[in-house]
């Protein structure tokens, strides 16, 4: 059963992303390490009692969609409601709708660990924070009046509705149309798929943000408006009004997160009797601007996926571990007791849970440091807020994908550990890689993110921010050269290879970019942002060692003399691989 | 939809592995290449035709037990009947009792279509070709009559029932016991977990294989006899007598392949009224000499599973293929057409695909190298044909480990290209990687394979056979070197040095082995069998675009220059890892 690692989440805040000197220089000026603490054991203490248990329930069950109202598992509502009265929900809201207004880095602590107990509950909650955000940072202040409490507390949830059959990664072939009313609300007409939490029973309410267009908009991204549309409508007393015309006309049959109810949702089909139809809305920021609303909590949105691509690899290996330490077969050199060995005494194992394990604290790294650089971005001014701002934007595609993608390469290796027992549902294990599944794919795919690195993020100061950044990685690595401890074997060598590699590879595509060769940016963007994370995982496993010794001395050698040295080959495909892909490619096009 | 790729299949027999110069020599006197291609043609047509349609009806029904009798998917039975009647499940059976005794490539060729078809379908008759090996070795002339015409025909099926709850890779640990009676049979007491289509409605009888132990016998490995236990007994006259005592206690729930029953077995319950318990067998072999039987049959059965990966990625790559020409998002530079370009347009969904392909070409490659093998040493005499036992055997744990390993790569990769609807079941794209996660599990661990490759595979001949079989891999890129043709790019430079990455690491390991160090032969074990999966395959590659130029050499050259350079690392961590993963590996040891 998952135990919320909770020391490992403070240490990484504190000593290997930096919380513990900027609470030093009293950057945060609101908190102290007391309060860190004490949140990350309450949270802790939830997600490991209340959360992680009924994680199995919901997969089994999963929600059922029935005369258009969606039935959650048994017990999961008693959970949410548990959870929302525990203050969980309004964690990281604005203060002045009820929120504690706690720093991402806490935010994100905590939903790593919801995500740990069960991915499919964490979810809900995760897209009304974004709901919140878009809100308060771009609605009117009426808009804000009646919904931002009631999201904030959890009391109503909310949900994103972007996708369409033909508009997926793509966003500019929305059709959802939306027409403008004389009293200045707006009436929503059209159909979106994938939407999580689109309808449940959690919560009285469900505040719907929907992407449409107006008839007189311009073609394409430039034309795309964001609405509030609730389920109910809400009277000026607060209270609940008419049904609005929308409804959940299905649910899909997913590999995992079953639990979580992903909706086709219908608006202003004409659903309500003795109404005109139209699902009646209200603007969301300017009309046409709606992605420009998106945006602002694209960072935010895509770090929480990231989160639980290390949630699910932080459970998968916990329980792998277990397995391996109660399950026994065969001998072994290192076991000296009674019958057969316990199979973590195997290397062939060991190399299989060492490599989950520093796989899962390079991308918690990552995530932690973008979040970090988010807060730091919120607390400061000027150039240094600039800084910070960019910062987060560099590495948000890094947490999104490179955590996503070990999120789903341990959870597979989770199920290798159990043998035969791994593939047996009761196991738990193949559930893990199930919801693992879906994170490298939704809130922009894994290669979108790699396109977004290369394009979007190398280019940032004029290609310096990123060059910087690296040498803040290369001073760890001198840190570490400089030290002279033992036990870290070749990782100074190796480190700095591995990060040699990547200021090459991303002179490179900078260069590519610059010079408007997109297509050897976009091919070698995929293997860039791997060896990116791994060079960047890499030293802060250095750093993490370097602050505590023993056992993170071990398995950060064994990261950089069993994993790191990948990072040449990926180079390697960056900088030779695009003519290749090219020519190779053109075989794949049909006819 | 899968449509059998029976011109690639041929071509890899033919040209890379060697089967038409060897057809040249007339090494396989009965065989021609018309035969081939008949056969491949005929199989090709029925896997798409027939076994291709079942697939979704079996995973989504699965097979169900009621009264101790499981009923397989609406239609399995059917396709079971029609499958025997066309004669397929006595491709490889002696020709003695009704089959065609063709080579183990052609086999393997037909396993591979049956298996992208569907696995859950294929499983159960590789099972009975397991059986039928094991019967025709080791059992007595009259068992061989009772049972073997049957089970080579098909109209009855063999299953294998080896693990046990504490004993799944050790089968030292066996407990099922059984007991020598008067007449010659044997009487059979105990339980069998995960065993493959142990009870099912395909046919009337199905004869069990049963791992047991005599009170008498020595403890471990050596004291494990080998039975044959038919569900019902056999008359003289060869019909069906009476039930005896075993049946089906249970089904998994498996995260894949649901078609195909996964039983729990129970012998010698008393479960026949009237009839004294103990479930009546027959040994096969020699007492406590049951494993070596066992081991006969083990190689064929290893490559049996290694061509499943190589199917399920051959499946998932077409799929992904048909989707990415298919689906339309964005633009891209190579798309001039109206419109949104379709995504195989995107040089990042390029990269997905073309890996897909070059990992299912080079496991490909490998498997039916082995089988090929195979054929040569059943044909061969002499020291001959210890070279091609040899070779087989090295071969064996490089098709069953790669392959698989390749299988849920490329299956997952499948399910990214799709994008969100890679996600819902409807697709299927997550149907292969459900049923793809059980074959680096069964049929001896990956992690198994790796060890065994390592410490049984690499002495052979005094260390000599590997060496002879590198040297064979490396003229492959003298001769590219030597052809001068145009479109490799440096694939020649990058063969050289993943051979030279290869020969380092095996002298390395072998040297390991001879000298005692165990546990850095254990430690590096995995690393090492992919890095000569990747150089081996590599090899091919270049064989195959040697042979036929275009796509073939554009795909060789993008595996070589996106892909190859990863032996590099593999071979540092086989090298240089094992003292770091011995150190972090003992702060995973509960105290």
């Amino acid at each position: 059963m998952y135990r919320a690692p909770v020391e490992d989440i403070a240490f990484t805040l504190k000593h290997i992303v930096g919380l513990k000197a900027a609470l030093e220089e009293g950057i945060f000026s609101d908190l102290d390490e007391d309060v860190v603490d004490a949140i990350l054991q309450e949270a802790g203490r939830f997600a490991t009692d209340e959360v992680a248990p009924a994680r199995e329930a919901g997969d089994r069950n999963g929600s059922v969609l029935e005369n258009k109202a969606v039935t959650t598992p048994p017990g999961w509502k008693e959970l949410y409601r548990r959870w929302i009265e525990g203050g969980w929900n309004a964690l990281q809201g604005p203060e002045a709708y009820g929120g504690q207004g706690l720093p991402a880095m806490l935010g994100v602590a905590a939903l790593e660990m919801w995500n740990s107990g069960s991915m499919a509950f964490a979810l809900g909650p995760t897209l009304t924070m974004g709901a919140v955000e878009a809100i308060e940072k771009h609605a009117t202040e009426a808009l804000k009046r009646t919904y931002l409490e009631k999201l904030v507390s959890g009391e109503w949830m909310g949900t994103m509705n972007l996708t369409e059959p033909q508009a997926g990664s793509d966003l500019a072939a929305l059709r959802t149309r939306a027409e403008r009313r004389d009293d200045g609300s707006y009436r929503i007409f059209g159909q979106k798929i994938f939407i999580t939490y689109g309808e449940h029973d959690f919560t009285d309410n469900i505040v719907h943000l929907v992407l449409a267009r107006l008839a007189d908009a311009p073609e394409g991204t430039r034309g795309i408006s964001l609405f509030l549309v609730p389920k109910f409508l809400v009277e000026p007393d607060g209270s609940l009004g008419r049904r609005n015309d929308l409804f959940c006309a299905g649910l899909e049959e997913k590999l995992g997160i079953h639990a979580s109810p992903t909706c086709t949702m219908i608006y202003g089909d004409g659903s309500v009797e003795g109404e005109e139809a139209g699902a009646v809305g209200w603007l969301i920021g300017e009309e046409n601007r709606g992605l420009a609303c998106m945006f602002t909590m694209m960072n935010n949105a895509r770090l929480a996926v990231g989160i639980q691509g290390v949630a699910i690899a932080e459970a998968a290996f916990q329980k792998a571990l277990a397995y391996a330490n109660e399950r026994r077969q065969g001998k072994a050199s290192s076991y000296h007791g009674e019958g057969m060995a316990p199979i973590v005494h195997h290397p062939d194992i060991q190399r299989t849970l060492l490599t989950m394990q520093a796989l899962t604290q390079t991308a918690r790294a990552i995530c932690y440091a973008c979040a970090y650089a988010t807060d730091r971005a919120r607390a400061a001014e000027g150039d240094d807020k600039q800084h910070w701002q960019e910062r987060a934007n560099l590495l948000t595609p890094l947490a999104k994908a490179f955590s996503t993608d070990i999120g789903v390469e341990v959870a597979s290796m989770g199920v290798q550990v159990h043998g035969g027992m791994g593939f047996i549902e009761e196991t738990g294990a193949a559930a893990l890689l199930r919801d693992a599944r879906i994170a490298p794919i939704y809130e922009g795919t894994n290669g979108i993110q790699a396109i977004d690195l290369v394009t979007r993020k190398l280019p940032q100061s004029g290609g310096d921010h990123v060059l910087t950044y690296i040498a803040e990685l290369e001073a760890i690595a001198a840190e570490l050269r400089n030290s002279n401890l033992a036990g870290f074997g070749i990782t100074a060598n190796v480190l700095d290879e591995a990060l040699a590699d990547l200021i090459e590879a991303t002179q490179f595509l900078q260069q590519c970019v610059s010079e408007g060769r997109m297509d050897e940016a976009l091919a070698g963007a995929t293997p860039y942002l791997r060896l990116f994370s791994l060079a960047a995982g890499g030293a802060y496993l250095v750093r993490g060692a370097l602050a505590a010794g023993g056992t993170r001395t071990a398995l950060c050698r064994f990261f950089a003399e069993n994993m790191l040295g990948e990072t040449a080959a990926l180079k390697r495909s960056v900088m030779d691989g695009a003519d290749s892909l090219a020519d190779a490619g053109k075989g794949l096009i049909s006819a």
